[in-house]
């Protein structure tokens, strides 16, 4: 069913407005217009909570207009009209247009005291769970090289419940250039995540302390970074099972747990 | 296509196999038969390894039979015909019936220092996550509540590569018996885990010392168990977001880091 405009009262969006919804399930829509789709009620909810100034219309039922607080155009539709333009099978009822949020300037200072970067993560389901434990675990930024999945891609966001929005991003050429930018702005060491080589990750010193720990690409693992300090995970039923997302957990809750001690393990 | 005896050689399952493989895809058919069915390589390689003695037989593509060592009865079939039997879009290739294995009797000591339990906990997938996880940390029990996923379910063993034949699995009616049993065996207290009530698992002394962790239910949490003490993850970020298989993944992570250290923290 094509989009109409209601003559009326424009409760429906535009054609114009479908059509920049729908094209924004391609990264070749996304980056035309520089706009992403956020779909589902906590994500939206995090859009509209961190970012409303972003939000261009959202279309919702009538039910979850009466939940939340929309920021901007809002048109309440019908369920069959939400589920037309919903990318996902069983809609929660509301998505919204927003523009995607700018990356800060590279000379623009980390406040965190630690920094997780993803090389080459291509799940977006990864992504997001990877991404929304970040935000849990109180950091600030994401750090993500060339080949990651596009964080603003509609299931990244669904994934990670909308907590991109509340993050800042940076994307780096690679692992070097990703080095080159740390340094500058006073990070480092850069610590490889490896299922095998390195200190554990229990005993490492100084692995939170103004450095970035890069979580590799779920099929070939970490890129190369010469000279680059590895650490593991300790596994002592010796079954190699953690995906990169439980992996980026327990290195993320570790930094939880260090701080929470405010004492270094040595 | 119906399955087909092969008359000259007896490649393929009889037709009363076959029959018997597919009815291992719903709970009625493993109970009446107390069989399961292992699918994928990772998988079926775990059921080797660990418990060879369950094998009934195994149904595989000549590809698979080259790569494994494969005990008792085993069907080279063609791709198609795996297809056919697969639980799975894509087969990996192979899939084996297996005995479920004999629960321990109630009175049989635990070897572990700590038992993680699950208490409802619904989805296959993240039963499976789990499953693995416990493993991988070189646990050897998994104890479950009435209204946990079925252990041997195709998708549960799926997402546990096959875990759950090294492990010994104890099925409790619910979190009173279980606590019961835990007590017969020299094992308590029990933890149930809150997201928001409780101490912070990495503070809390004595959490992994002869204990039990129940993990509730991803939608209403754990059930109520007069009495019993809470612990919780800490969450500097303010944003829930932790599903129950990555929590799971955390305070068995954090049982690692204990044992690493051999000191518990105080």
């Amino acid at each position: 069913m094509p989009c109409r405009k209601n003559k009326r009262d424009a409760v429906e969006p535009t054609r114009a407005q479908c059509a920049l919804l729908k094209s924004l399930y391609t990264r070749h829509g996304r980056k035309k217009s520089a706009r992403c789709v956020c779909e589902g009620l906590r994500a939206v909810g995090e859009l509209f909570a961190a970012r409303p100034d972003l939000v261009e219309f959202t279309v919702c039922t009538g039910e979850c207009a009466e939940k939340l607080s929309i920021p901007g155009n809002c048109f309440v539709v019908s369920p069959e009209k939400i589920e037309e333009l919903s990318g996902t099978v069983h809609s929660q009822g509301i998505l919204s247009v927003a523009r995607v949020p700018d990356e800060p300037a590279p000379e623009t200072p980390c406040g965190d005291r630690f920094v997780l970067a993803l090389d080459r993560i291509g799940d977006p389901g990864n992504f997001g769970t990877i991404c929304r434990t970040a935000r849990a675990a109180g950091l600030t930024e994401l750090w993500l090289t060339r080949g990651t999945v596009d964080p603003y891609g509609d299931k990244a966001v669904r994934a990670a419940l909308g907590a991109q929005f509340s993050m800042k991003l940076r994307s780096f050429e690679n692992l070097e250039s990703l080095r080159r930018s740390a340094a500058a702005i006073g990070f480092g060491p850069v610590f490889l995540t490896d299922p095998h080589q390195g200190e554990s990750c229990f005993q490492a010193a100084g692995l939170y302390d103004r450095t970035v720990l890069v979580i590799g690409c779920e099929s070939t693992g970490v890129g190369e970074l010469a000279g680059a300090p590895r650490v593991m995970i300790p596994m002592p039923g010796h079954f190699e099972s953690l995906n990169a997302a439980q992996a980026a957990t327990i290195f993320i809750f570790e930094y939880v747990r260090r701080q929470e001690n405010t004492v270094q393990t040595t």
